[in-house]
């Protein structure tokens, strides 16, 4: 992809989070990755929203060494770069505090796979992390919150369960682009208020069957997927 | 009704979907039958809302082979001909997660009458399905789910309680047209809403007596409904 | 007030619950009396409010008796009337299915003055009426919603405090204009609200202080009043 | 700062109240002041909304005294004014009866931090302050409430914790000027709704580790800040 291409789509994913009620003030920010070139592109840090142009949008490599120095990047930069250098089969990161997702993060609750609107984008539960010792919080927080994740997700495949909630934080959410990733954001925010809900009235509640969850999981993930008019998962029903 | 005529309503009911905020993303589709020849006309699979026009609404016979093969249809749609076919009086299905309703759907919590807001709508308790089995989630999911609502509405009317909700997933809702079944939609989602924080609040409450269920009910519906201009029970109060 | 005046007033009333979210559908309906006359201007039955003119409005004595007959009046006219008759000083009604405030009246929660928001518009608790009995029901049910109301209200002002829920069904709002009960009704969907979350978190909530009640009452309404620019109660902070 | 211009941001916030839904009818009031000149200027008593100017703005000295008497000040003008005289960091001060902290003030439940959102914005625990008595409702309520909010933050630094829950009535937000005021009002409803569905989710919870609350407040605030273009501590992430 272009870096003009990669800018643009990363503006468009920052405003998109604010736009669908997933950020307010400047609680978030997007970025996207080109594998060919390993070029990072992500949000300047507080800049705000209705002023950003493509221009504004910070360009780093691989590990958070910025290529161009007119703008400072998000300071969350290093959970990004960190998730990319792990994770290599996503093109996006999207940190935000959706307020459901937030809340899950806040009181340490995992999203159990409670029915198939959970199936259909996360194939399983979506994780919380363990805290981070003081000793991480006081020496390199921001890279530490992207190991934390990593750490979360040994055994997990991050494209099957693209979000993880990070403990008394907010929800870090991923995909394959800059659009699939904000998809994933708001389905994680939606699939976060039904838990929530689902929980509160029914404390002692039990995930679907893994049956429902893989059917659903795969009529829109993989080989087997029966979506769409022309043969891509992504579709919907 | 004319072919373009249900081709055009279904395309408003499945807009109106997400208009009313019943449905995010791609979780839902409505569907509309002319029972004289016989015609099913329903939403196309990944099509997106904002690009959808009458021509690509997928027309099947009610066992759901295609009359036309532009487009595929929406990969539901053998739960809509299944119920097309069990319940001879109604006329338009719609499937969202519209969210309290699919929390309901999740927590196998039936919808009991607890005031006239449900009365004036549905006569009685809004079931939940039993769980699919394995069996039958491996071997023709979508018509099974169609199937356990016909089982789910042994001994009740359909036009009478015309929404179920499909354990672990979400509500399916029919009318006698696509304009009633996305009224009936609306109404179930603010049932939901308001069932889920009743019984949060009063997790013993009663349903209310069966002669205010019946009076409302009758007020809105059937030989002896008393509102609305021109003697037609849908009107309001 | 002219009769021309009073059915433009009691047009933009019902819109207006309908604008800010009181009612959906067609749950809801609104009436002025002019007390000279004693002529009542009501909804009518069925018509949808988005076609809905002053010529609709529809004009009966304080009895019911239709002065014109060219709609039939709200079917909720005779809890309206009911009222006008017992509560003299009030000169409009509302009913809607507010979300909130219809909850607590399902679920037979009175709500009890839990802060200086509910002091400002309501001097107290507002009350539960007693469930119908069924001979109720079957006999005259409107009116009897009337009855039930002013059964309750004895020993209460109902100017003091300006609205009720009926037991499984939903809020009655009065006011002495238009204008007033809108605003209570609005008034009472968030006070409505902040209680259901209030005693949800703390079931063993109690009311603010009898003089905080009585302070904060009094500072907008009756004769040591202080709010606004001109002396009216009704300015706000 | 000019008076004309104070006016217009004291205007702007009063404004920007309403326009996010902190405030609704006239439950709420902002004002500003010139530390130079001592000038207070706050919103007028029952004023609508949309025919406000600047001009209807009300200045008075740091005692209340009106400058001018156009127009009667806010009713609330004497808890303002205490504040600026006690907290004289602050330059502006809101009131609002916005939901969640409201309903966390009518409980009397400090608002702990749970999370990175609240950690951004307060350093430590939003308190309430204890219920006023029945003869400081009677003798100078408004100048009281000032006092016991004066009376709770003995120990803690109002710039830390820029919001305080009045027991039984509602927040007051402060901020260096009324921008920054709106933005922690804003803030504030935002960690309110958290808490409030946090605690009800899991009663027990506690505050998140002091480290984290340390190190995130500190990204934005104080001489360590790192956040933004310019070295400014307000900008985001």
């Amino acid at each position: 992809m272009s870096l003009t291409k990669l800018k643009q789509s990363v503006l468009e994913a920052n405003l998109a989070t604010v736009r669908h009620g997933l950020v307010m003030a400047t609680f978030g920010n997007a970025s996207g990755i080109d594998r060919e070139s390993g070029m990072v592109v992500i949000k300047p840090s507080g800049v705000a929203y209705e002023d950003m142009t493509p221009d504004h949008m910070v360009v780093t490599d691989i590990d958070g060494r910025p290529l161009d120095n007119r703008y400072k990047p998000s300071s969350d930069l290093d959970t990004h770069t960190t998730l990319y250098r792990a994770f290599t089969g996503i093109g996006a990161v999207i940190h935000t505090h959706s307020t459901y997702a937030t809340i899950m993060a806040q009181t340490l609750t995992p999203i159990i796979p409670l029915g198939t609107t959970h199936a259909d984008y996360f194939r399983g539960e979506i994780p919380v992390t363990r805290h981070l010792t003081r000793s991480e919080i006081e020496n390199g927080y921001v890279a530490a919150t992207g190991d934390v994740i990593v750490e979360t997700f040994k055994g997990r495949d991050p494209l099957e369960v693209p979000a993880v909630l990070v403990a008394g934080h907010g929800p870090f959410v991923w995909g394959r682009d800059t659009e699939e990733a904000i998809l994933n954001a708001l389905i994680l925010e939606e699939v976060a208020k039904m838990a929530w809900h689902s929980q509160t009235l029914k404390p002692a509640l039990k995930p679907i069957p893994d049956s429902l969850l893989d059917h659903h999981y795969r009529r829109k993930h993989g080989p087997d997927a029966t979506y769409g008019q022309y043969g891509r998962g992504r579709g919907g029903s």
